[in-house]
């Protein structure tokens, strides 16, 4: 998958290649994830993003043909002049500092490139890539963990929307159906190419699989997932991946999102000429955007498995 | 770069490809690092490892020439004959099923390809991407953060010895002299690549960045890092990381890495016709596999890191 | 570069990823390009291609930001009908039967995916490659060596066109400017990656470099290039390229095209039944598509060269 | 496949990652195909090399374990004082000029990385791909074509011994039982593969398929191969390759290489100062390295057709 656009650039949108031809593309199946990523919470932001997926190449009477497939997004309701606060100032804890440092240039509008605005590519993307999944009898579900380190979390959305905060949180996955024996060793793991993926989603902070951190805790002898004579096991802290590789058994994981950056407490930012400058909050941002994230979460998930098990030569088969 | 070898296979090694040329190789340097990663320990395994480097090419009057620089360790002391006792059935928490499964085949001893022995590979290799990294200003420190949930283990570990357990634990990392720049935006973000490459060391099932699975408990309020007149930031919650690109603060992590999973109570096996036994512990292995990681995981951040700052374009720079 | 789009899908396009940030954009340079791409000769397709590039992300103010540049073509005046004559049959010399082997499904239009119409995108990207290349004092410069086996065509094409037949010829290229040390040792070199560019030319079906074929004519004491005292040398029977690495001479090279095999006097079809059918020319074909080749060769040459530059690490430079 | 090593290093050799597992290693093929390259040819070099390839992993039992397959040789009979002669001027059509300036440091000894010494680990690896395709019923063969011009060469080559020069020369390989559907379209098309594979060998400037240049100067009636009713062609100016992918029936092509520049006459060499010095001949060297050649073309044919055909995913086949 590539994905192009930046937050308020004229269109965004993503080429997904390598799909196998001869895929059903259930169009309505897009709409209904990308409307889960879109979220009606009255905590996500009221930007008003059209997110009709128009598919300009590689589908033929609704069948995948095996070449790009490039789905488009308009950038509509694009209201620039909210940024204009900010004008060239770096918000804290925006790419806003990095991207300059790094390109000389960058579009100020709405984050530019590294908006959230671009998960919409993904999520697109592994709709048809679950769509794919699910033929093998794999199914990916992500469902938040807790908020704020809470599992009850509702109140405290509530009280971060009063005082002009903002929340972050966890969000859990699982992946069932997976036959053993996707990923390759050592150096593209499934796991590690999981990892990569969430910390590829904005915010994550953190990444565990199986017990995770938990393990580390653990002794040898609590932490050993014993056989079931089947070649299941009677426990999984080991999350489905063993040696990089997955067993048979549910993949499982957690993934750490920090809170949005953008309060509307206003921000401190700093001009480029180093002089600091507390700036009225502007613009439409969530006050947690960990509402939003299992569809994301589930997206890239589907997007790495079937990358692996696409690349697996057919004699492993 | 590239490993290659078996546990017990004659030889094993690595080839590093796409080091800049004209750098001195100390290799004094490398052998310090493989004993960091050797261990003294009398928790760590009693195999007798010839960790000799042996540089075989690309190197000329003790310079780098730019072509592929090849280091290859001996095996000897391979005692194959403990594994006997497994024989084909499969250990639980190892790679022998999924390698079975995904192979067809596989090098019962040793654990083969996925044992520890193959980060020796990994260490010579970081030793060479460290010597360039310094000339840089860049640092990179590994330390153990804590074993069996303490920071506090000398007695953990006497303990499980006694008892014949093994223990886990974590390893906080930090580089310094990092430019902001450094890492690409969206899929190769320097926090996906460093996850997939900590991922990619054996026994690993968590990763963090900054504040990590903490900053998911956070408020948006206390997560920001302020900016100082200097562009350095108050804290460093993000971890000297933003938007997937390094900001110029240190860069600061933590990996979770799991107990090990052959321990002196010995382990209960499956055949291959699904056939539970339990056998004696037999091989020679660690007790705590995370005294001697520290050197791994700084190995593995200075090849992510030497990785992403060659690709870089020289117009980036 | 990726591009994506059937000849007759609702668009085409490519995804420019990794340009230097800050480069100007001139579309009307991108636009000269495409015409000379499109043609205006009688020997030309009539078919009416809107070739406006319509540019959708990565570009701000007329500058690159350093991220992914979308450019997008509309596909109108889409005749498929003419296309229904052949229906599902195979063409000979086409890629219908090879990919109806590969994906088991196609979109018969107007030769889907491996149709010229394609090549667009490639000189559009081509186009800003040429740009950044001309900043650093590199020029490209492709043009046609001879048609149906001489450089005197004009009355061939004629002929050829008289006679409903087509004709196939040869482009000569030349690149200027480039200092020596571009390209990459054995399997990466400057001379392979030329190559596999243009045989990703449709019709291309050879390439030689230098003296070429000719040069395996050659004695040795012949074929030597000799040195100037300026490390220039006296003849360049190298074609600039030395050990796969640029050595600052011009660099000169010679593509094949077969003539179009889609000609006036009907096409001698197969059903995917094994049934042979002579059926009728339909559709709007190029008597001789050399004369377009020149930008497209120029074009890919521009984005080999952009890539072996950009990869190449600062250290090199 | 990765290779490394100089012609002068302690050791050259060969990874090979992705071969599939259970593969029987005939090592006496190795051995025959490594004496094919060897030649015994008195037309060929003195030098004694120790062509005994050392398989140190990815092979248990004689079977490959699908892991990483190194294979080592030793640099025996490195007379580096030849070369003292020449100490660090830059020879005439050698890499060199261009190492010194890509890398700006070189191993000035046998021509160093870019010696055809390297070959053999192609070899080697090409041999086992060999091995696999033989399984997939797939057979490469590539013999010389003509050398100086000629296909009745022995008395060219006695005369060019006499006078002290070298002779070109063009080889033809045909590779047969290869599918329908290998290649990807544009970008990754099998022609741009065995292209991009052969300039890559030493010495090679030219590149064609099938009918190649000939088919430039042909008309579209003649150069159409016709349809067979079981889906062959009844002629092949394809070379078994449309659209970039294999299409059933033989792939043809021929491969240029210029003759060798270090002749007996002696070299007209330059130094580092710009000064123009003849040196006298050094060194052992082929009169006409086209006779070693055809196992080398053969071997990187197989490579680049096992990565393709490993490549595919397995929805393809």
């Amino acid at each position: 998958m590539t994905t192009f656009g930046e937050s308020h650039s004229e269109r965004m949108g993503c080429v997904v290649d390598g799909c196998p031809p001869g895929l059903a593309i259930d169009i309505g199946f897009l709409r209904s994830e990308l409307q889960r990523r879109h979220g009606e919470s009255p905590y996500s932001t009221a930007r008003r993003e059209n997110d009709e997926p128009e598919i300009v190449s590689g589908v033929l009477n609704g069948k995948t043909l095996g070449t790009p497939i490039t789905i488009l997004f308009c950038n509509e309701d694009c209201r620039s002049g909210d940024y204009d606060t900010y004008g060239y100032a770096f918000r804290p804890g925006h790419g806003d500092y990095v991207y300059q440092k790094k390109f000389g240039i960058r579009d100020p509008r709405g984050g530019g490139r590294s908006s959230a605005r671009e998960t919409a590519c993904r999520v697109a993307a592994g709709a048809i890539a679950k769509l794919w999944l699910s033929q093998q009898g794999i199914t990916i579900q992500a469902q938040i963990d807790n908020i704020g380190g809470s599992c009850d979390y509702e109140s405290l959305l509530q009280k971060a929307a009063q005082e002009g905060d903002s929340l972050g949180g966890t969000i859990r996955g699982t992946i069932r159906g997976v036959k053993a024996g996707v990923g390759e060793p050592l150096y593209h793991k499934l796991s590690s190419a999981l990892a990569a993926a969430m910390f590829s989603i904005p915010s994550v902070t953190g990444f565990e699989i199986g017990s995770g951190f938990g393990a580390a805790d653990m002794k040898g002898s609590q932490f050993i997932d014993h056989w079931n004579s089947d070649f299941s096991t009677q426990t999984n802290h080991c999350g489905g991946i063993q040696a990089g590789i997955s067993n048979g058994m549910p993949i499982v994981f957690r993934t750490a999102l920090h809170p949005i950056v953008t309060i509307r407490q206003g921000l401190d930012c700093i001009t480029e000429h180093g002089e600091l400058r507390h700036l009225p909050f502007q613009g439409r941002h969530d006050i947690c955007q960990v509402l939003r994230a299992p569809v994301i979460v589930e997206s890239m998930a589907a997007l790495t498995l079937i990358d692996l098990m696409l690349q697996q030569p057919a004699s492993d088969l």
